[in-house]
């Protein structure tokens, strides 16, 4: 009864889940439409209009292109396109100037050779990995603020610098704009959605083990009835490694907020994200070996019996950390069966070798609690 | 001895793929170099800068912008950007000529609101997964055109259409250019990338079952000599879903070169890549209790000998087939050893269930051979 208690509440949770994230979805929707119609106010009301002109063509286009579904992300490529657009434009309005006092065609020559050198030069940047996670936007705008700026040099009968500046306090305008809305209205934080899914995983590992073991243990008592499907969890789980990189990327740039300080240490977060997947993968495995051995197993012998009952005791135990590992996480309070774990663990591990010694089939258990073990120690 | 020749020739081969990847980082560099170079041209040569005038600018952006690393991912943006940018135009367009009908409130009441409409509906679009995957840029270069089009309708002393085709016009000697130094100088092919990644994870996993194997059979001979390194692979092979996936898609943007013709099935890449992430995570359980067996056991009982030969000569049967299977998929024939195959996986099952019959340790290996067998039948 208790399984189906536990399928029950997974799938209203599940339900709610996906409800939650509707919700968001269209909360997000409805703030970019009010920051472009704010935005595009720049050009519909008439004082602004004579204030900016065409200029504010860079401020729509601002929020259209850093306008991101997290706060965190907003901010980063925000702060990226403006630390791109300053550092361009400053060497662009040098290196235009530096090579106004050439020659018409001199001029251009060494216009056309800088162009060529930043875009390499900036393009390979842009593939190193570690600027790419979190730069790359920036280094990007790098380039094309620098060769705008440098190329209109050659033409523009305002002075150079002029152009750049009010180009550069529109795009502030639409950063203003975007992260007002985005960090004033319904925020949607990166880090709540990271901390959520770490927290819900560990309590989706325990769910699977459980239905593990309680499918093994029953394996010659009941009838053919799986929960394969508990997998699908495992499974997802092995791929969320890139999406929980980019979270704890946008979790970085977000300030302050609720249970989160600053210097948050959301490094851990994916550390722990690292040993969940490989038990995951353990899991897994495991749950493939227990699908195969479906030919129901009399156990007869005391030794298979005592086995099957140590085995279930592990699990359990298992079972039984992770949920408070979880609940501890969520609750964001140190975890205070802390000693209390460590024991179990202990007693799990004497028990594992008494069965290790005994017959050799778990060894699997094995990993799970070492995975646990290591992971809290 | 077999096995450090396979050592020394995998890591030969690791180097020689970094040193690859790195040149093709270079060639992907230098091109963006000479295309940034060739549409600023626009801007210094007088007579191109007479007929283009300050459009120019959009061609510059564009190359920036679109210019990706493979040559499908480059063809997709383009295509994304235009695409979005002639609808967004158009219906920008239309809706800046309905709204001249009415008076100068309503106007930029009617304006206002369709902003907001279609900046809402753009936005909740890009969420959508399917649509996230290939058309993101599309969709959001969709809301940035109708804005800037239709709020310019407001102010413009030059008619709409025309100012929206002038900058079309620009984005597609940008498109233009980015094309063919992307497609004829160097082509880095995002097809050949996937097709490769492919093939040499069949070598991989077939290395490291072979490492699996030797240790687990010398367990008891040798001292401490491990391989675990060699998991490394298929750590970094779990997480190489999303890459896979991106790499498909951009596959798919690709013209016809090479071996790969149009409607080439890149789907099944991903399910293979789908069934050797499975394996891989198998192996690496499977790895994890080898290393927790150290103790060296002594292979008394004649029962345990003999499975422990039938263990090694199932394992061998694995790594044959992946190393054919990967051999077939590198010269793109078909599996001429098809049958023989076949034969060897049965073979395999028999041995397995006389293993399984005899002791019940090995069950794991048994997910190995089915999901070969599954993913060839």
């Amino acid at each position: 009864r208790e399984k189906k208690i536990h399928c029950v509440t997974s799938y209203f949770s599940d339900n709610q889940m996906k409800n939650e994230h509707e919700t968001k979805q269209i909360i997000h929707s409805i703030k970019v439409g009010i920051s472009l119609v704010l935005v595009s106010l720049l050009y519909l009301v008439d004082p602004l209009y004579e204030q900016v002109g065409e200029n504010a063509m860079w401020a729509i286009m601002t929020v259209v292109v850093i306008f991101e579904f997290s706060a965190g992300a907003t901010l980063g490529k925000g702060l990226n396109r403006g630390m791109g657009t300053i550092l361009g434009a400053g060497l662009g309005c040098l290196a235009a100037v530096l090579a106004q006092n050439l020659g018409a065609v001199g001029n251009k020559v060494i216009i056309g050779a800088s162009v060529f050198i930043f875009g390499t030069i900036g393009t390979y940047f842009r593939l190193i990995p570690s600027i790419k996670k979190r730069y790359d936007y920036g280094v990007m705008l790098f380039i094309l603020t620098y060769n705008l700026v440098v190329v209109s040099g050659v033409r523009a009968d305002q002075k150079v610098w002029e152009i750049a500046c009010e180009r550069f306090l529109t795009i502030l305008m639409g950063f203003i704009i975007c992260i007002c809305v985005s960090l004033l209205l319904f925020p949607l934080w990166a880090s709540d959605e990271l901390h959520q899914s770490t927290v819900s995983r560990f309590q989706d590992l325990a769910n699977t083990i459980q239905g593990c073991l309680e499918e093994y243990i029953n394996i010659g008592i009941k009838e053919e009835n799986k929960s394969v499907a508990s997998f699908g969890v495992c499974k997802s789980m092995l791929n969320s490694k890139s999406k929980d990189e980019l979270l704890a990327i946008y979790a970085k740039w977000e300030p302050w907020h609720g249970k989160f300080g600053f210097w948050y240490p959301w490094e851990k977060y994916l550390k722990i994200g690292e040993a969940l997947r490989e038990m995951a993968a353990i899991i897994l495995a495991l749950g493939g070996s227990i699908e195969i051995s479906t030919s129901p197993k009399a156990f007869t012998s005391v030794n298979q019996t005592i086995q099957l009952k140590l085995c279930e005791a592990i699990g359990s135990d298992v079972v039984w950390v992770l949920r408070e590992l979880g609940d501890s996480m969520k609750q964001m309070r140190k975890c205070e069966a802390d000693t209390h774990i460590s024991e179990k663990l202990k007693a799990a591990k004497t028990e594992l070798s008494l069965v290790i010694s005994m017959f050799n089939i778990s060894a699997h258990e094995n990993i799970d609690a070492l995975a646990v073990a290591s992971f809290i120690f």
